[in-house]
């Protein structure tokens, strides 16, 4: 029986990898640094592999340096694997052609991340291991957190096997961040897969002075052609290998792969090829579309490299009359992107009569949802269909994106789908993973958590987006509608368009100190009000902040609210919840004493019993009044693209915002356009204790606290309300100062307390 | 009137790029090296660029720091380039998608280079630049010296106009270090087409802390996407303006190129695609097979990105039956090479009705020659062409390796071709390079110079391949067919074939002690004797190590054979050619005194007067006696692979002969059965002067020079030869001292002379 595991992609691919190696070299990249991370816990903790060895980690000076241990340990005759994404890849690729030439097995984990170029971007697509394709690596891609653990271990298994090493990739964030709950493979079990031949003879191959060999030749124009050939017949048995090793990974788990998989209608005529983890997206819409009666299909490809035209060609239904080829990658200047160029050659040397279209798709994680999906198979039906389309973004220049004409919801019945927005380091995502373990650990559920974090990190905006059912959950996507939103702070009702997406009914929790009608009328903005009269949205207010403060925790809410949460959203029954939740406290805090456990168990009875719900007046249906934004004049530019973008509402900005700066340059100094107000707690002036020290304002590292100094004239023009006091110092004699706070530009972040 | 130069295709490129360029940021890596080496010597000189300024040139601690500094330097507003190849390039690409994401033009010239897998090579092919085909940058090929002088024009030329930078790239080594007469552009002429609005645009767009912006940005999911399709329109833009820049090269030189040049016969049926150096190999085997009526063509690709899928067909005649995409790199585990793949994508997508097939040749230099042409298009006419061939191999081991049925010569008439074999550091290649420029600076004649090293560099083996005709000289691949051949190291008579391929009736020199035939009857090996007398070669022999001597040159023999080359070949008369040859003496060496002068002059004389003809019996023709060359007992891989390596056999090595160390991983200790006697002068134990201090072994680097102590048995069974003297020290009574050479390994390089 596997043991279940709740754990994001990044972690099943450690778990595998961690088996398999007796050493990594490293070199920490986001998306991928947490494949290292909990391998390096790991043996920290004396983890042992399948060897019963704890695993020996070495983080060298850049991924270039790692790329050269790797290489190196691979020689001295240690299974060695590394984990990267992005431009760490790139400075990997001079040492991929060297152990690649050499025949060295060897997984490289990558989660697959866009690469720099007008700007960069730390999300996920196949641009970095694209750039890779020629290297003489195998490419295995997975698709999804429970296909990381397989193909993983697929790929550690072949490569031992072919001696060709493995480049085993999934999408970066997307798959490496989302939390599943997944089976894993157990120890035991790989240690009965491995070929302990293949091991023998690899190790067995290394240096060592006992039998001293020349490596790293350099050969002239006679023979280096001869002996790249040579090497042929490696490659040529890679598929077959990868295919064996599935079945062994099939065996012990069940789960059934192919090097190309197909899934459909068995006489689809339109048929999408893709891989990463857009194929579950599309899968969830060829249900749907099927369930309409359309002939559609997908084939997702595992086994990118070497790429197998007997198995591809294989999988594709003969009934198949046009095929949309997605690329998660732009090669500007190519005819094609990487993939659908494969397809194109597959296709035209078997002379298969079919029409190829190509497009491209979810560039740094943009989001690649079913409606998407459903626009390329629409295109496929076109009589002249978009060639070299892109799809998610609306391209108004060069007019090639597709238009989303449906906006469709494929969820399939009984997936409740719940959102939370916080503020960075406030702990709501911690809160949600726990939820998704607490629910995935100790009942039959399934649980997806993804988490979508701004830049601005600390402070920023979170958006938790947590989907949980009774079959194993699929869509790699951001919710499109919910059944549960929260809000965690309560700035955000007039910044951000919190309830898009709700569904008719739905729950609606807000953390805010408002807790009467009347307070919220006037705080909340009208558009709001009309959503939550309209959609007849249970509406519930919790002032945690309130309640934190009275138990001890400040303006840790995190507990609270996650109590309040699963009381409401009743995914499962609220006695268990408190029972799940109060034992994860004493495993998280016992070590910390009896009081912090105290208090956190404090706060789950207060977000069982701070809850209250707000009994709005059908008249919101049509309000017209209400919290407006603050409205900053600001520059054309902050205006048009940096506001939305600050909105939430970047995604819909087309092509034709960014033709001024397409190069990636931008104006500077827009910052000060946005005010965010997300301070829950702000300094004050206290004017009697004041010595004029400045030393408040020195602190704030958000320049928020500014001193100031005043004539008569001035002060006599201001507000009542403003106070002044009489300036210190000969030098300013005559003048009134001033210890002036920006409360729109304060995050809270309490650095001006400890003066 | 365009200035005349005989120059290598690097000196072609450095040309160009010193012109547009106000700084280089390089790291040197072969066969880049040069272009770097001469523009900073240029520098040095005080050289002005269009602009009238002298370029400035920074060398940093790696080509990935060059690129960064490229990127610095162009973000600063200077134009600036950079030289490099294989692993060099591989460490520019992060800074590559940077530079084309923010599309800052700017060019990089790449002599394309062979990248390291199970062996570096430093020799030429296309796997460098094919790792760089997705970063954005347009790529623009150039297949001669004569088209690296234009082309690298019409990158600097395109970039400035399109903002997209350019990777401009020719075959390293085979054009990088092929000597030619070529039309330079002048620097008037380049000022005459430059976009100067373009520069000021460029300028104007730089860092200046006056107009401050932001660059270097992170951006999210939302607008990533849409913000890299902003940068469309630069790239559907770059192959009109490629096209605009060529017609001004063509304005101004007469010379006509396109972004896909057709060659052939109108009514082609079989076509061969590639790009670099290849393409005049086949030009020249086009013309030969339409001499026999064969309907053949050749689309020559100049701009591979982006790849103009409109131009492409164009060039395509319609009556195409069938096409050869020929590449010189190899990506294990693609369906396809990426030219291949480019054009089946292409092919595909306008649904045009032609075979495709692809194929690799050239891969580290390997000679691509117009027999292999035939043997493609040969290929091209079979029922059920093989596809995925090999070309210049031959691979016994997966049968990819097309058949070359038939040797063909399809030199045009009237061209001299001559072979020099030469050791290292002898002067051959230098002299070489003066005959090429005597002949192309004095007359109308083209000369084209090749020169193949071995990786022993000084001490090794040269040899150079000179072609003089009436008309330019095309041909891009080593001697065949020989009209002169001159052997300037008398052991290599019986090491290697060195008379293969020479004419009926050719002239063959040799520089050795042999003057007589009765001498040569027992020097020479049966079966060169069989060739001269077969061939009624006209032999000559010159003792130039003596007449050097003489004169006070010691063993620098290369003026000695120039002159004498120059008597024997006739391709300029005479008296010319001596007065050609004591102007370059003045301008070479008048710095360093009449003496010197005088001793050259001497020389020059000494090659003409000192050739004496041997006048050889008929009986040579069936000879079987003669000298044989030193075998020594070694392993069976030495025997196999490394002793055809060295008598320079190694391309004649099948795929098999690699099986065992496909992943480069050979044997040690090889070099033991390597007997070379190439030393023209060897040391020699003065018994009666040596008080046994042993440094001259210990100064030779070679470990030939070696120090005994014999017992009186041992002593007493020496041959009457071995001399010994009694051993000093009183550790060592009784026994004798002996300091004994080892003359094959010795290779004379004369350190032991100054002990």
């Amino acid at each position: 029986m596997a043991t279940k595991l709740t754990v994001d992609g990044n972690t099943a691919a450690a778990h595998v990898a961690y088996a398999f190696s007796d050493t990594a070299a490293i070199y920490p990249i986001t998306p991928s640094s947490t494949m290292a991370e909990v391998c390096d816990e790991w043996a920290a903790h004396g983890r042992k592999n399948i060897f019963g060895q704890v695993m020996k980690i070495a983080e060298m000076q850049s991924e270039a340096g790692a790329a050269g241990a790797v290489h190196g340990s691979l020689s001295a005759g240690a299974l060695t694997t590394t984990f990267t994404a992005s431009q760490g890849l790139l400075l990997m690729i001079p040492n991929m052609y060297k152990i690649a030439g050499e025949l060295i097995p060897a997984v490289f984990h990558v989660s697959a991340r866009c690469l720099a170029t007008h700007a960069l971007s730390i999300f996920g697509d196949h641009s970095d291991v694209m750039a890779c394709r020629q290297t003489g690596f195998a490419m295995l891609s997975s698709a999804s957190v429970q296909e990381v653990m397989d193909l993983a271990t697929v790929s550690h298994l072949a490569t031992l096997k072919s001696r060709v090493p493995f480049l085993h990739f999934f999408d970066g964030f997307r798959t490496s961040h989302e939390v599943q709950k997944i089976d894993a493979i157990d120890y035991d079990d790989i240690a009965k897969m491995i070929d302990m031949n293949a091991v023998k003879q690899f190790r067995a191959a290394s240096m060592n002075p006992e039998h001293p060999e020349l490596r790293g030749t350099a050969q002239n124009p006679d023979i280096y052609f001869q002996n790249r050939e040579a090497s042929n017949k490696y490659y040529d048995a890679v598929p077959e290998i990868v295919e064996s090793c599935m079945q062994q990974v099939y065996e012990v788990t069940g789960r059934k792969y192919n090097l190309f998989d197909y899934y459909g209608a068995p006489d689809a005529e339109k048929v999408i090829i893709l891989m990463g983890s857009g194929c579950d997206a599309v899968e969830e819409t060829v249900d749907y579309l099927m369930g309409k009666g359309e002939k559609v299909g997908v084939v997702k490809v595992r086994l990118y490299r070497p790429f197998s035209i007997k198995h591809f060609i294989g999988a594709i239904p003969k009934t198949a009359k046009s095929i949309a080829v997605l690329d998660r990658t732009k090669e500007p200047g190519a005819l094609g992107e990487p993939l659908f160029a494969d397809v194109c050659t597959a296709v035209k040397e078997v002379g298969l009569d079919v029409t190829v279209i190509g497009g491209r798709y979810g560039l740094a994680s943009k989001e690649f949802t079913p409606s998407m999906v459903k626009a390329v198979y629409d295109n496929l039906g076109e009589k002249a269909p978009l060639n070299h389309f892109t799809v998610g973004i609306n391209d108004d220049v060069t007019g090639l994106s597709l238009k989303i004409k449906e906006e469709i919801d494929t969820s399939p019945a009984g997936v409740s789908r719940c959102k939370f927005f916080g503020l960075g380091s406030d702990g709501t995502v911690g809160a949600n993973k726990n939820s998704i373990k607490i629910i995935g650990n100790h009942t039959d559920k399934y649980a997806q958590g993804y988490f979508a974090y701004d830049s601005k990190k600390s402070g920023g905006i979170t958006v938790s987006h947590l989907r949980f059912g009774d079959t194993p959950i699929k869509a790699p996507y951001l919710l499109t509608v919910s059944d549960f939103i929260a809000c965690h702070n309560s700035s955000y009702v007039t910044r951000y368009d919190l309830l898009e997406g709700i569904k008719e009914g739905g729950v609606f929790l807000l953390n805010s100190p408002w807790s009467t009608v009347e307070e919220l009328e006037h705080q909340l903005p009208a558009q709001m009000k009309n959503t939550i009269a309209k959609k007849k949205i249970k509406f519930y207010n919790i002032d945690a902040i309130d309640l934190g403060g009275k138990i001890g925790l400040g303006s840790r809410i995190n507990m609270i609210m996650m109590s309040a949460f699963f009381k409401l959203a009743e995914i499962i029954p609220e006695a268990d919840a408190v029972k799940y939740m109060k034992e994860a406290i004493v495993k998280s805090y016992g070590s910390k004493g009896e009081k912090i456990v105290n208090m956190n168990n404090a706060a789950v009875e207060a977000g069982l019993t701070g809850i209250v719900e707000i009994k709005y007046p059908e008249s919101w249906a049509t309000a017209t009044e209400g919290a407006v934004p603050v409205v900053v004049p600001a520059t054309e530019y902050f205006n048009n693209v940096v506001k939305p973008i600050l909105a939430q509402q970047g995604d819909n900005l087309p092509v034709s915002a960014f033709i001024d700066n397409v190069n990636g340059i931008v104006p500077s100094g827009t910052t000060k356009y946005e005010k965010r107000g997300i301070a829950i707690k702000a300094p004050q002036w206290i004017i009697e204790n004041c010595i004029q020290c400045n030393q408040c304002s020195l602190v704030c590292p958000h320049a928020c606290i500014r001193p100031y100094l005043l004539t008569d004239e001035q002060v006599a023009n201001a507000p009542e309300t403003f106070v002044t006091k009489k300036a210190t110092g000969k030098a300013y004699e005559g003048l009134q100062f001033k210890m002036q706070l920006s409360p729109l530009d304060c995050t809270g972040c309490g650095n001006c307390a400890d003066v």
